[in-house]
């Protein structure tokens, strides 16, 4: 039940709907190319699967296709940006821009962001300071899904945390998370495939680890890494909290339940703390702490320790964060992205309303 | 079978003891304090109890109660500090304040170190931005006893990850955690107890999830944040690896299963790949992102509506990141701080040998 597109073929389209609905050439080619890293990069929950969800959020007046993205507070090493509603996929590399600038000069820049929408994939912005042998950091909110540690409401979103790190031989460190046990992505795919999650990764509505994938729909909660206080789940709270705090307490965005739903059709809260949605990136440059190609010759024997470390029975390697990412994008950059029928029919439909192939 | 010692007692006790290792008197109180935070917030297992442990190391040579602790490069926001194998509780305390200096002016500090020893508790490093209304990271690499996803072998320490964040009225935001399931400090209490731990915090020597809390002396491994794979221990391992490479790869120290061991009968890897033990600091000035007055009143919004969340049934309230040990350092200055008998044993025994008195 799946259809493949070419990565080419997907991209195009992607830039031409970002034009339909009023993006700048350039953006939408951007933000085609954001959007679309997470299909190459096999997060397919967060790539052209999410098209029509912007298409609508634009629809409902959430999102300015022609917003004037602007630094209104900065320091040598810090700036909060107001991305003026724009998509999140313009929105993140304008500050992600800003961070790597700050850094050239200042050794670090941090940003926080608010007045966003929702950014694709953490690590694509990350990965930006690897080009410029930089350390690179993204993170961000999100709608409200995830329970605290003995909490049954939704107070924080999946909040991921992404960090990029260059190497010399070796392909870099990326590390690119959810703060909770399973990324929404995953239980949407046992939805679709009416299979059981396993216990840990949500509960129900009064708070009872639940197996239902289906339970998000009536009032339950994704659960913070860690899935209870016996394994630690206060700490995958404590992670998606620093997470909401920097991306949007510093910035000014919305934070915890106020944070802004990706869905339309759900309402905004209707007494907002900030402005959309908050992110947060930063970038290191590596020679603001030692020669550049000192440090990247140590993480080459950094990842080649790792990689050889020994293994449980029937695993053939420890992974290298970011070694399946990579593999991935190799294989589908060259024999296309496979979408399941719904994506399709969905990206059809987005065509229609706008007149375009697909 | 706890005895209990008033706070002043074991302060007085543990900076005599550090005069006598050779520590100046400044150096001693203060490695007192940090060490004693760790008894007064509540866990156990990084104070007091572990005074002969440095002890040992110095006793090694591993130790240098006079070192020369100093910037050996810096941009405006950076610095690598090298701590001179001085003692963690007072190398990290140096490094701490220049990050926080280097917030002063650059808007943010950032401060790798190397060549340090084990620095106590995270929290109370990072605690320290909070009185220059910024917020304060802390994190170390440390003694290999976690196992990688799908490793056998012991390469990361328990790695943990420190968080301050000021707030106005309410008390602040520390998040304070080891990137394990579970800190080796609860372990050693499961032992004493001859109890088993909870699947999911350790696995045996060739990869099998394990309840027999002794399973580390015969091999076995500590295991990520998330205990397997399905429960997103590579989120875990993400984080270990993280905290080791910004700790160790970017100050020069030790990293992964080079990190020297804590305990003095352990030899030191033989093929060292940098100097000592690594740790990570970072301050950010709260008005380099916007007003500091506007931040705190917002943290208070974000803990009060956290606090308020509704709970599981039979819990009283959602905890914020630092309650407990906040709870606990209130009760212990008062009513003082209960130590087991094993560690009230090796206290006198540190006492015989220097001729002082417990």
């Amino acid at each position: 039940m799946e259809q493949v597109f070419s990565y080419e073929h997907l991209s195009t389209f992607t830039e031409e709907v970002f034009i339909k609905i009023g993006c700048p050439q350039d953006q939408a080619r951007l933000a085609a190319t954001v959007l679309l890293s997470a299909d190459l990069r096999g997060i397919d929950s967060h790539g052209v699967a999410r098209l029509s969800g912007y298409v609508r959020l634009w629809e409902a007046g959430r999102i300015n296709a022609t917003p004037d993205i602007r630094i209104v507070h900065e320091s040598p090493s810090t700036a909060v940006v107001d991305g003026d509603s724009g998509l999140g996929l313009v929105v993140a590399p304008f500050a992600m821009q800003v961070a790597i600038s700050k850094a050239q000069t200042a050794g670090t820049g941090w940003v926080s962001v608010r007045n966003s929408n929702h950014f694709g994939i953490a690590g694509y912005h990350a990965m930006k300071a690897l080009e410029h042998d930089m350390v690179g950091m993204a993170m961000t909110n999100a709608s409200p899904l995830v329970a605290p540690t003995f909490a049954t409401e939704r107070m924080l979103g999946t909040n991921p945390i992404a960090v990029a790190i260059p190497a010399k031989e070796q392909p870099p460190f990326v590390a690119d998370f959810a703060t909770t046990t399973a990324a929404n992505g995953k239980l949407e795919i046992l939805q679709r495939k009416q299979q059981e999650a396993p216990l840990g990764w949500i509960q129900d509505k009064v708070g009872i680890p639940s197996s239902n994938p289906n339970e998000l729909k009536s009032g339950g909660a994704l659960l913070p890494l860690g899935g209870d206080r016996e394994h630690g789940s206060h700490k995958g709270y404590c992670l998606g909290a620093i997470v909401d705090i920097f991306s949007a307490v510093l910035s000014g965005a919305n934070y915890g339940p106020w944070a802004p739903p990706f869905v339309s059709f759900l309402p905004l809260p209707p007494d907002p703390v900030g402005k959309g949605l908050g992110h947060f990136f930063g970038a290191m440059r590596v020679d603001a702490f030692r020669p550049a190609d000192e440090f990247k010759e140590h993480m080459d024997t950094w990842i080649n320790r790792f990689r050889s470390a020994e293994t449980v029975a029937g695993q053939e390697k420890v992974l290298i964060p970011g070694d399946p990412e990579r593999e991935m994008e190799a294989d589908r950059r060259i024999s296309g992205i496979p979408l399941l029928e719904p994506v399709v029919k969905d990206l059809g439909e987005v065509a229609m309303k706008f007149k375009i192939d697909f």
